[in-house]
């Protein structure tokens, strides 16, 4: 097998999957582009097996410590863990998760997300691209799905070289249809949607905000399809008001406030912008932009527009106030983001106390020896009184 | 008012309510230890009030960002905010509680504890120290406690000048007596035991661990009182071994074992050399141990001790077995603290997923602008299948 010899020191020593094309000392046996390498030490010591690509900045991800083929047991195996970690799980309902994420499952380049019947798969790695007829004939057989939608329009795939495309794999299309999660109803179009699908890994986040919500009036920012909105209003809001600056968000914010038989003022704004002019305040105002940034350069930048946002979002506030905020960027730590937070309470002259922490939820695992897969991070504080 | 002119850039302009020594600029009007005095910045505009105490690292601690003397009125109010908001914290038991705590409650020094009808009283500053008689007097007026103990021993108190005593300040000696968390039933003696009390801030790791230890073989290493030991014990746990250096600790797990009609094999040992010289395995193991370090130059040496429970706790482990572990000391990040673990695992070899984190109780506020308020941390992990 044609394979790769490890730079000493690499982040593979630490518990990592990843080879960087910085840690190549050497690549041997001439392997392909997408084709399964063995991994070694600089003494010859067997690493295990990784699926290749030169293309990439990581030019290796290895799927197993030992010697590992591409082959159907290894994808039932490995799929049939996955599943099983949802189910034992708690607060995870199996049949409204993503089943399969990636490095966190060894599996990586495939995402799984499964509504109820129906399943949506990405495949983000060429190796795993090259085997998408055996991911989807497992799922299949361990799923038993109505549908698979390959849905692979991932900003991500330019750098695998990995051509998009958006197909029905198995099973006829669904159509629109709705989900239910803690008790709220939404509707999905997996296939045809401009917004697809839901955002798995924060409804842990929204069904804890709803029990503060009784009774308050809430501003829900960058609200997408109104996961807190909708949990807010169905917990009993004195008042919902939902900003996003995608009128396809708004839309479907609309349409779901009308499915639960909820009322929220949903506004098509630039989020920052009505932070800056609102002239009303709010006992609960959240904060859960898309990421500022997807790599270290423009942290600076993002930062910036957390301050600005933090800021606004504080001066809102009403006496005993609550803000809750998130930040889906690996490369801005905890620590920073806290600090952005602090920094921007100072400026608005208040003390906040930390009162909740939030993270992704338990089908989206973190492997803190894969630092990457941690990457959604979450604060709730609330003013203290006047000191 | 004498008071302080403090340094340009000090923390107290990133809103923390501390000033250090090296932050001083100049001392005016010649203040006494433990007097109230006034904070200005350079350009003699002013930032508040403060407890002066020139003989302590921390010289000024802020009690008010406005004029504020330590009368009855200032008591009243702050104590009655702490209590309003442990009343208003999901998750907390009023009446077993930390009731104030300290900075956190802008009541620099002052920290109380309520188990029932019973207080536990520190003054860990002069100023407060000094101001006894008058918190306890507001205490009284607020609480209606049968009894409270002033149990000034802290460490802490020498470098504030404050002599130590343990004495009761308020009603009847209550003796030992029983108190319920979480369903457990705890014996404690606030004025005589060697352990009183409870750590009131596990309290919620405590019931969360509780949920994962049915049917379970659980190891409960620097186990104390035996808070985590009992919660699985009583949640149905397969087997609970509690292990402790203190002979005070080991008693006190096997009288609350036999008031909770439950089994735990209490072992008085070393932790370290138990966990090192053990030949059982075990389903989860819990390492929650007192601080290893109260500064930071011996951080190194307390992140060598937590990385050596950290690998012998793994290698006990079960298949799909689970860890959980604690650090109390603020001044190992939770960076620095999830970074030991992973190195420990991947010395054992093996992967491990993180299924919770865990921090200090709502009753012991975390103010982010504060730093110092947040010291508690703890991770639980799990054992991914092997890959």
């Amino acid at each position: 097998m044609p394979g790769i010899v490890v730079k000493p020191r690499s982040r593979i020593f630490h518990g990592h999957d990843w080879v960087y094309s910085s840690e190549v000392q050497k690549v041997f046996g001439n392997p392909e582009p997408g084709e399964v390498i063995s991994l070694k030490d600089f003494r010859d010591r067997p690493l295990g097996t990784a699926i290749y690509n030169p293309n990439s900045q990581i030019v290796a991800r290895r799927i197993s410590r030992r010697k590992q083929k591409l082959e159907p047991e290894f994808f039932k195996r490995r799929i049939s863990q996955s599943i099983q970690l949802r189910e034992d799980s708690p607060g995870v309902d199996p049949n409204l998760c993503r089943v399969v994420w990636s490095e966190s499952d060894a599996l990586p380049g495939i995402i799984v997300d499964r509504y109820g019947d129906h399943l949506v798969l990405q495949t983000l790695t060429l190796a795993m691209d090259r085997c998408r007829d055996l991911i989807v004939y497992t799922l299949v057989e361990l799923l038993a799905p109505k549908s698979i939608i390959h849905r692979n329009d991932s900003p991500m795939l330019k750098a695998e070289g990995i051509e998009e495309r958006v197909e029905l794999v198995y099973g006829d299309n669904p159509g629109a249809f709705v989900v239910e999660a803690n008790g709220v109803i939404f509707e999905v179009d997996l296939l045809d949607g401009q917004k697809t699908g839901l955002y798995l890994d924060q409804l842990d986040a929204h069904a804890a905000i709803a029990k503060l919500a009784k009774g308050k009036r809430v501003l829900d920012c960058f609200c997408n399809q109104g996961g807190f909105a909708l949990a807010c209003a169905k917990a009993g809001a004195a008042s919902v008001t939902a900003v996003d600056i995608s009128e396809s968000a708004i839309d479907s914010v609309k349409r779901n406030a009308e499915l639960n038989g909820v009322e929220i003022e949903a506004i098509k704004h630039n989020a920052f912008d009505y932070l800056k002019h609102c002239e009303e305040k709010f006992d609960l105002v959240i904060l859960d932009p898309p990421s500022f940034t997807r790599n270290k350069k423009t942290l600076n930048d993002a930062m910036r527009g957390y301050k600005e946002i933090h800021l606004r979002g504080i001066k809102l506030l009403e006496k005993g106030g609550i803000v809750s905020t998130y930040c889906c960027s690996h490369h801005a730590t905890r620590e920073l983001f806290l600090e952005n937070i602090v920094s921007a309470s100072v400026d608005a002259k208040r003390t906040l106390r930390l009162i909740a922490t939030h993270g992704q939820r338990l089908d989206h695992p973190v492997i803190p020896a894969i630092p990457e897969t941690e990457y959604l991070k979450g604060f709730t504080l609330q003013l203290t009184p006047s000191r």
